[in-house]
């Protein structure tokens, strides 16, 4: 039967509850403090991937809209990520947190040395936006909804707990607090208008499962890989190298 | 035998030189006059489905671009076809020049009434940049080295021939006067820089010859269902529907 507005917004929300990767251990580690230089470098590599990667989706996104309005109204989405004349962008700024952690943002941009399962489960994310139908597109990208927590939670925690962290490090993050609100509510508001049959409402939700799968799946394959004990698959980053030469203190 | 970067640049001029369809006999009888304000609207209605295209193409090359230098380069041709805060865009300015010649802009932009022979044609090319290398992606863009004269002919040709030729319903070429060089020298750089092999220089100019049969056959569509003897295909536009209320005089 199809859910009112109202339930079906209810329902998405509790994907992000119980699904989010806010609950994965290796986020708990992270704001606790608890993470050693190199698995804050391991997180930072692996993660420029899946950043590097948006406005891919965002891309395939609107290469598949036909009404420019729509197109118009998700641009900024790329912009926000790779940058304008008066805004570095995100790339930039995690490239900023890449050399804060003692990394050479060189080799971070190369995405040489990130997890095979971190560029599968990435991957898989751009080509569901560039397959699936347009409302689970942007039913997928809905985990926004639930990014302001686990970013205020990140400011504190890395600021508390690490010393590289300070304003120009975090910077991805406090843009984030201010830039993702608008593009959630949209993307909400459109799934709610769109979702208007109890079939659709099920793809809907699904495509946000996908999603909160294609995060969560990032983080396992970090605590494999680098947490003790750590199993580093051939080719991938290597403690101590891909350094910046003059080193972080 | 690897051409040099003087060498292979005439040998892509050629291609333009040859089969650009400004040659085509639809161009002629536009541009010197002869066109019935059907065959315009025909036109107009079917180009419509090229330029609300051409975005989508354009979001399906950055989609596949890895390099967020080459993406932020390219994010301007989405801007001059859907416009900015600043910018109405050229699909808007093309909905002008619909309305000029008495059509509802409403209709021509729900695409309904595009011959099938457009839609497969503009089709196949954001097919084609969604699937092929980059280098071909790129190249096969390179028709814009072409179109300034093509875009001058018409301005003049139009003006001097047809009532409802103006500044504004001409807006959309004459903006593409100014927007197209910057395009095609980063485009025609590119390109003879990545073309570093005869392999490649056979793949980019075949990319250009691809692209010079979309444009040509969009034409011979329109020239086979419109001029006469017209043979308008089931479900194409038919003259005296799709226009405005009160008709352009």
């Amino acid at each position: 039967m199809t859910q009112s507005r109202k339930e079906f917004e209810a329902r998405l929300r509790q994907i992000g509850a119980e699904r989010y990767h806010d609950l994965h251990p290796f986020h708990h580690r992270l704001h606790g403090g608890q993470c050693t230089p190199d698995e804050v470098r391991a997180w930072v590599i692996n993660r420029y991937y899946y950043q590097h990667s948006i406005p891919m989706k965002d891309a395939a996104f609107m290469s598949r809209v036909e009404d420019p309005a729509l197109r118009r109204a998700w641009r900024s989405r790329i912009e926000d990520h790779d940058g304008t004349e008066d805004n570095e962008g995100g790339i930039r700024r995690w490239l900023r947190l890449a050399e804060a952690v003692g990394l050479d943002p060189d080799y971070v941009a190369s995405c040489d040395g990130v997890l095979p399962a971190t560029r599968f489960a990435v991957d898989a994310y751009v080509r569901y936006v560039r397959e699936k139908s347009l409302l689970e597109a942007v039913a997928a990208s809905l985990t926004e909804l639930f990014a302001p927590k686990i970013h205020a939670n990140r400011i504190e925690g890395l600021l508390r707990h690490y010393d590289f962290a300070d304003d120009s490090s975090l910077a991805y993050f406090r843009n984030r607090l201010k830039e993702a609100p608008k593009d959630v509510a949209f993307g909400l508001a459109w799934v709610l208008d769109h979702a208007d049959t109890a079939e659709k409402q099920d793809a809907a939700a699904k495509a946000l499962i996908f999603k909160t799968d294609v995060l969560w799946s990032q983080l396992d394959a970090l605590w494999g890989a680098y947490v003790e004990p750590a199993r580093i698959p051939p080719g991938a980053w290597k403690p101590d190298t891909g350094l910046r030469m003059r080193q972080a203190s």
